[in-house]
């Protein structure tokens, strides 16, 4: 199957039907794809507040009104079904991983689609900039940091940030690039010396898979939509569901609809 | 008094000790003015999803915590008094126009301070793009157009935008320079025939005063935030303050903090 080629209504109508159940990474190129959080509405309120207080990690893509599982981002869509899994929480303790969430949604339950670093990832590789975890066939390294988000209510989650080693050159044309994509992480957060925002060995990431970092290279850190997963699989909230990770909603914006210039 | 050369908390402290009760154009210069919208926590959730779908006339730049009246962008500010007018609304009825609105505020009252064109205008001038009503010395033109906004909940009203007329090619810099200023409405919305946004008549603006258009000028629009006035004072929304025309809050952040380049 030409899996990169796939126009996103037909991924997600393989999804739906059991056919597909792998991670999206590279599917349907050039669409958006979105990090899932689907949480109580008593919530809603402060974990929107506390994604528009945070747009670098959470880039808000869609948020949907209680019990609606349809986004506006992709014609017929149902967030109940059209991932490839999702993790339920309790408390903070996965409590399982499953390929269809029907039966936890109900009209109390308000849907958040944020952005990923997957968009501005392949405008970086158009640019001539490496992307090292891409062309290692690895998942990003993914590190949390000592800088503290905006807090708002229950959600006061550390940043998490991923990393791409480059040159220095190619992290200033890196800056530019992701700028344009603020919808989707934007500019760097950080870049060169990691233990100024307290991390320690950049060969051991908290998630992700170590890359290699070439003589002359910098390390590059953007904000990582973990966050926003760290910030609701707390013990103070009862329920929330996500994607799982790397099986991502893969939406019908493109790209270049996320781009400001 | 160099009205133009004060800093934000100074003048804060004069509008709260009644020193100051006139419209805050043209004041504390650089510094962010913002549109206020204070309503009751219940309708806070779709208020704040309302303002995130529809960004260019409603720009968030401060949401508080119900209760809160002390913005995270001016030190030391208190949103029941550091306003030179409010308008209080009951079922979209104006029931007063008034100083101080301690009285009205409880811990049940959600705080919304959004971007207003002011600092762009600025920017405009300075790149040496007319800016008309600040030429004649007049309210710029608004118009409620046929644009419908993304709606949430209650709150669904028509696109409303203000108009500056300029020759095509200051059309194209402005557009440049507004793309920069994305929490303060950013690039316009339409150039050009009135008529396919339905306004029908340039010199009878729907608020503020019609301006002069010379020979060879085009009209530029741009989103406005009196689109989020409209979208609070419906006969739906049982009570809501804002602030009163031009009468706005003056924050601690400047101009420049806004750009995205």
């Amino acid at each position: 199957m030409d899996t990169e080629n796939l126009v996103p209504a037909e991924l997600r109508q393989l999804i739906r039907t059991g056919k597909w159940q792998d991670p999206t990474s590279g599917v349907c190129a050039g669409y958006v794809q979105a990090n899932l959080v689907i949480l109580p509405k008593e919530y809603a309120f402060h974990f929107l507040l506390f994604c528009v207080r945070n747009p670098k990690p959470c880039p808000i893509l869609d948020v949907l009104e209680p019990g609606i599982p349809n986004p506006r981002i992709a014609s017929g869509a149902d967030l109940r079904t059209d991932l490839p899994k999702y993790r339920v929480y309790e408390h903070g303790n996965m409590k399982g991983e499953v390929s269809d969430i029907t039966e936890f949604f109900n009209d109390q339950m308000v849907s958040f689609l944020l952005g990923c670093s997957f968009s501005f990832e392949r405008a970086l590789i158009r640019a001539g900039v490496p992307v090292r975890n891409i062309e290692e066939g690895k998942n990003v390294s993914m590190y949390i940091t000592n800088i503290e988000c905006e807090p708002c209510g229950p959600f006061h989650p550390p940043l998490v940030v991923t990393m791409r080693p480059m040159s220095p050159a190619q992290a200033v044309r890196a800056t530019q690039i992701t700028t344009r994509f603020h919808l989707t992480h934007g500019a760097p957060v950080h870049i060169g010396e990691p233990a100024e925002i307290g991390i320690r060995n950049l060969s051991k990431p908290d998630f992700g898979d170590p890359v290699t970092i070439k003589e002359g290279e910098i390390p590059v850190f953007w904000a990582c939509g973990v966050t926003s997963i760290l910030a609701v699989t707390s013990e103070d909230i009862p329920f929330v569901i996500t994607h799982s990770p790397g099986h991502m909603f893969v939406s019908d914006l493109r790209d270049e609809d996320l781009t400001i210039l």
